[in-house]
């Protein structure tokens, strides 16, 4: 019945495409490196994006739109930006085509544009250059605002949701009078996401900060949460950067003080993406298909009426359809699915696939016994209840369920966070467990490298709070004062 | 205290730029033809998307993400939409830039693509390349999606909201097995167009089908809603397209029906975009600002506290933030400006500017008197109230705001279609009175250009349900069976 998966202990990786495309998020497209996001993956990036959005308005962010073409020269204007975006873009260079002499469609050569653009791989350098419009004094600030939209990098490897050349993200952008005060915001964004991660996509993160390789290019700090994939692999879910005011010196963004004293502005920008919903899948499902937390699931709850025939099929139609009233009564995202055509073994493992969290099969005996079998898809358990409080006994269930994954996801992590105290462990730990590896660095952007390149482990970041403790560098000996975290990573 | 707008009588097309800028609704950028849409703007629009997506959605529609770039090729596929389509458009020649040997930033020459992609100006071809993928059998069918994105067309005159190189809009693509749900589905769509512009915009428009030339390059019909603005030029406000088969021909996209015979899937297309913010402010809009309709008005009551020095203000602000609280609880978006930095004339000034409402005034005088004073935007009323029941008579005004709102439209386009019989009234009816003309014409798209190249009018469309009814071409004399409405237009 089941469209075959591979499983995670085969093939991961395969494992994660097969998910995604048998269960309906996405599919590759024409265009190399772009995805098509299916109904089903847009509705689940739906409902991530409003509850991420009215998040953002609860702490004062409004929304706006800016252009999706930047001219080149914007990016040559902070040095590390243009190292760290403008090489690997969509670059536009002309803005008509024509038929030539034998009707096919060309590029017409009279029409290049005098300066080339180029397609968003983020918007600072845009936003900075209409920012300088719209500040002039301490009134005008702060400026808190948030953009929806799609932007392209020039991927050479993709991944459905994980790296594709164009995806969809919001970014944040905020501009304050002190420096103080972007930190803050820096911060607030980063407990945002964080929130947002562990509450709603049941997902553990650990808040932290990147080192210097590490950094977003134009920001002085970087901060990041990190999540750990069921192959104890690493995620990074979420930035928010602390700009200082590289950007506005770059595009001369000055503002007046209560004392009347220019000084330039100070930054910040915050972003998640699409590759959210690769994390998701990523992080709970199984080999029979997507698990999906109750709070994003598009549909929370099916019913499927089991029909024997067509014997009192009208009297399990009228109960089916009188559950699913109640429970969307309750809010709950439900479907009652009695279409003939498929048979309930067929829709078991569809609505597996998916994700749905909870099943209700409604048969002949159910009736007689006023019951139901309601199957979780998280632990696969089914439990046979009674008819009478149905509703609120499922809206407590997916609590559970939403608890219940998060503890399980949070579980794993625990298990898999580990000290390394020498080169040799450091190695084995990788090869042979995987996760994040707790370990001391000597603070080196070359060691750091070093590290890399024998074991393509990276730093995922220097956990906030991160207890100090004397030690020696795994790969130098040299001493450190703090361990940090390593792993390889998505 | 009221930034300057320049009068509609003294220059109509400089006071809708003043309109858009000083009201906050978007801004000039950095690229060629492409705006910012400020957050105030951009609020306004998210009120219009989610009510459009709303009802999308009640009509059995889902939305997905399909890619920001076409290969150059798929234009070319179907013939008359590379003519209507790929000529004005953004392409993406290079994925690379790199340093030159002074230090520059240079588009890298060994970056280019084999074939170059063009952003897409709409998606038929990149959707129907994918749907080739999704449809086998009758029983995927119908295919009921929408997508919200930006898209570019290179235009060479551009206006703020109107006409620009890129803009935001929603494109629905759907797939039907038979021409008759296709058809159905069409006017379903321009009926849906057609209610939201009139019950949420206030502005009412006139549904038909466009002529043969002025239809969407590559479909069947193209039905559109015309609006009149307060100057009387037309503003095509929403078109649905039956497409017929020619995407599905033109990407092979076949179906097997209940009889497993195969043939090509029939398609629609249908969209609106931020024109429509446009249209807003154009069509009710005074010389002192926005005037907008409570059901979009970002913010639909603001209620302004008049301080005598400090005697009572203590009062006047409990009062104040009571009232707001009473009206958020009604579901009404309102702010309580207690700003102590800006005087109650520059508020009023500013809030008419911006277009809210109604203002609600609260001072000494009203505290003894057990009232307030309600001042409407649209018609500049004051009306003194008593406090008692206040939130329900506000829930009223809005009602009735945006009631005569659409009334008042409505009735200036009543007065402004007009039939005219001869050349000359044609003529004489556009230089002088403007709007709608009701007009025979030969039905040829030959008499159609000469017309418009004589008088810069167009035909807006056929209505639905034409009186039939015999007559002589306004131009050439030749007999015609039926009036079309011309105007200029935006």
């Amino acid at each position: 019945m089941s469209k075959e998966i591979t499983s995670r202990k085969d093939d991961y990786s395969q494992w994660y495409n097969d998910l995604v495309i048998k269960g309906s998020l996405a599919d590759y497209s024409a265009v190399r490196g772009c995805m098509v996001i299916k109904p089903y993956g847009f509705a689940l990036w739906e409902k991530m994006r409003d509850q991420l959005d009215k998040m953002f308005k609860d702490t004062g962010h409004v929304n706006a739109y800016f252009p999706l073409f930047i001219p080149k020269s914007f990016f040559s204007r902070e040095a590390a930006h243009v190292e760290g975006f403008a090489k690997e873009c969509a670059v536009v260079t002309h803005y008509r085509l024509k038929n030539d002499a034998s009707g096919a469609i060309v590029v017409d050569p009279d029409a290049k544009l005098e300066e080339e653009l180029i397609v968003r791989p983020t918007s600072e350098t845009i936003i900075w250059d209409t920012y300088k419009n719209w500040i002039q004094s301490y009134r005008d600030l702060p400026l808190l605002i948030n953009q929806w939209a799609n932007v392209v990098r020039w991927e050479m490897r993709t991944r459905l949701f994980l790296r594709t050349s164009e995806f969809l993200w919001q970014e944040g952008h905020t501009a304050h009078a002190t420096a103080e005060e972007a930190k803050a915001e820096t911060i607030q964004m980063l407990n945002v996401y964080a929130d947002f991660v562990e509450k709603y996509m049941a997902v553990p993160v650990i808040k932290g900060v990147k080192t210097a390789s590490e950094r977003f290019a134009g920001a002085i700090d970087t901060y990041c949460i990190e999540a750990m994939m069921q192959d104890g692999k690493a995620l990074q879910a979420g930035t928010s950067h602390f700009l200082g005011q590289n950007f506005a010196k770059a595009f001369d963004v000055k503002f007046s003080d209560r004392d009347n004293k220019l000084d330039y502005v100070w930054a910040t920008s915050w972003g998640v993406s699409t590759r959210l919903v690769g994390a998701l899948v990523m992080a709970h499902s199984d080999d029979d298909g997507l698990i999906l937390p109750p709070k994003l699931a598009p549909l929370q709850v099916v019913i499927i009426p089991i029909y024997k025939g067509s014997e009192k099929k009208d009297v399990l139609d009228a109960k089916g359809a009188s559950f699913a009233q109640q429970l969307k009564a309750a809010g709950i995202s439900v479907k009652f699915d009695d279409n003939d055509n498929s048979r309930p073994g067929w829709k078991f493992a569809e609505y597996e696939m998916k994700g749905v969290p909870i099943r209700i099969a409604l048969g002949l005996r159910d009736l007689e016994n006023n019951t139901v079998e309601v199957a979780r898809r998280d632990t696969k358990e089914k439990i046979s209840m009674s008819m009478d409080g149905l509703t609120e006994k499922i809206v407590q269930l997916l609590d559970d369920i939403q608890q219940q994954m998060y503890n399980k996801a949070l579980a794993y992590r625990k298990d898999h966070i580990t000290n390394a105290d020498s080169w040799e462990e450091f190695e084995k730990l990788l090869d042979e467990k995987g996760g994040f590896i707790s370990a001391h660095w000597d603070g080196t952007p070359e060691t750091e490298e070093a590290i890399k390149d024998k074991s393509k482990a990276t730093i995922r970041c220097i956990p906030l709070d991160n207890p100090q403790e004397q030690g020696k560098c795994i790969l130098t000996g040299k001493p450190s004062s703090q361990r940090v975290l390593f792993a390889r990573a998505y």
